[in-house]
């Protein structure tokens, strides 16, 4: 019988990096990111293209963070949401390193990770980097509408992040260490409604944390907590359901970087954040600090993606998700 | 200073599966494909669903000739050219098996083969499946002009393939062995014709091509054929060239998947064949029948990808390529 939780060895944080725009450096999670940019356009002159710079100045925040040239960086792994991932794909030409593009919509994150730790742990790699981005504006010209349509948004709909982050993994020991990786399967409950990712995302996130709690034997006491990537209020709850239904109570321990980022009431995102730009800021922004300063001490990270287009939503498919955990641990505490 | 060149270690071919439409099964590969479909539509409505049948059938396909259920196959990397990948992404759902998406344009097919090397090797993973699938009307439809539009092709526009192909690697011995990956760098020598793919992903060829010629001390011929994925009649042409600048002759040992699969004089598809299922289907069909007969001992699998969307093309921005190279060898010979 297949295991999905797997166990790489000297898998370490090295450094992170994150980058967010107006709004995500205005909310309650402000102190914790590295650059925020007051200009969504970034000096750029479309959206495409602001996304991909601030992918690409993140990676540079990253390996600076980390005391390491481009020729170092063995590999990085890299995804977004844009059609054919070009925010991802512009932005790393300029840095010579050998590049794998991924695509798991907002688990794009954790997916990286998972790859870079095998990678790492196998003996391919000394230094791997990962990163993703969103942004909000790229975003609603692609899968929504455009800005000047002044879109009337369901309660259930989430704000996508403008964001990116950037982690660098290596064998360097550090006292971040990823433990185990559990790359999780697509799941399918028949959601169909596109204003509501959360409740798509929220049963591939439930079925990844159980195999990852079964298999490596833990219950969520064993963990500060339990973070999912972009549920938001709606899926948060639905995922602590689901759970529930199985003998698992997850509540206390669980936290959501879409429902962290945003001040939900005052800043009216309606269900919270989402993108491929949210659980990575979130991550290399505050996580990552947290678990430094050791106030976090073991964390399960699980990014959720939810599987969809905007074709396949005309086409009145369903929109399956898939989420891929992460576990860290201090070293030596 | 980094090593381009891996060498994963145990990790053999166990099953390959191809299946192609209508057009593919009427060129010269013919009698090498598994399944060859009459109907380009697949009994389905639309050229999305038929896609995603034609990925699906062919993972069924390589599990039964593997002898493998789903629950023994560890993993699937995936990918395809639909935007956010969604020929995959429903495809697999039936499956229940971890799910990595890929995107890598036109290279996934070798982008997956060099991620789940490195995963089985590293002893992650029993068995892992790569597959990639590619179809002629939804690439129409979705890059370039509705079919009924008429569209007069450029001399040096590929026609994209309508196919499938899915490799399942094992750490169980067999004859053909993978004995080293490339994973290959983004380069842009500033093309921007979006009519002259081959052209913009012949730079990328060549690098990944030197840097593993370099880095494991072989020349061309220490190989029976270096094969590239779809650079087709132009692109070839101009990576030999790239290559004879700097001192390196592959013109007598290269093949091209997009040149193979069609008769381009007689099949009027311009420069030749294209896409992600161009490679997937010939080495899966063709050229992994050679490799188990004996007449291909070994060969550097070399696939192509060329990074951009209609968005960045209608930018103006220039096509940057990328491509991944995987070296098979028979054992025992």
């Amino acid at each position: 019988m297949r295991k999905q939780t797997l166990r790489p060895d000297n898998v370490y944080l090295k450094s992170t990096f994150s980058s967010v725009g107006k709004k995500e450096s205005e909310g309650p999670l402000n102190q914790y990111f590295d650059a925020k940019y007051k200009d969504d356009l970034l000096g750029q002159e479309c959206w495409e293209k602001a996304e991909s710079t601030l992918l690409k100045t993140t990676v540079s925040g990253a390996l600076t963070s980390a005391k390491l040239t481009c020729d170092e960086l063995d590999m990085l792994f890299a995804g977004d949401l844009l059609n054919q991932c070009t925010a991802s794909s512009f932005a790393l030409k300029a840095f010579d390193i050998p590049f794998l593009g991924l695509y798991g919509a907002c688990s794009t994150f954790a997916e990286g990770l998972c790859l870079a730790s095998m990678t790492i742990s196998g003996g391919f790699a000394k230094n791997c980097g990962v990163v993703t981005s969103s942004h909000f504006c790229s975003s609603q010209k692609q899968y929504r509408f455009p800005l000047e349509y002044g879109e009337v948004r369901t309660p259930t709909s989430q704000w996508t992040v403008t964001g990116s982050g950037c982690a660098i993994l290596s064998c360097d020991k550090s006292e971040i260490k990823i433990t185990a990786v559990t790359p999780g399967r697509i799941v399918d409950l028949g959601v169909s409604d596109a204003n509501n990712m959360g409740a798509a995302m929220a049963p591939a996130a439930a079925d990844t944390i159980y195999s990852h709690l079964c298999e490596t034997n833990k219950s969520p006491d064993d963990y500060d907590h339990i973070i999912t990537g972009d549920l938001a209020l709606v899926g948060s709850d639905l995922l602590c359901e689901l759970l529930r239904q199985k003998g698992i109570d997850i509540s206390k321990k669980h936290l959501d970087c879409g429902s962290l980022i945003f001040d939900a009431e005052n800043q009216k995102v309606n269900a919270g954040g989402s993108g491929c730009g949210c659980v990575a800021s979130v991550f290399s922004g505050y996580i990552s600090q947290k678990l430094k300063s050791g106030e976090m001490k073991n964390i399960l990270l699980v990014a959720t993606g939810a599987l969809m287009s905007p074709s396949s939503v005309l086409l009145g498919e369903s929109i399956s998700g898939v989420a891929h955990a992460v576990e860290f641990e201090r070293t030596g505490d």
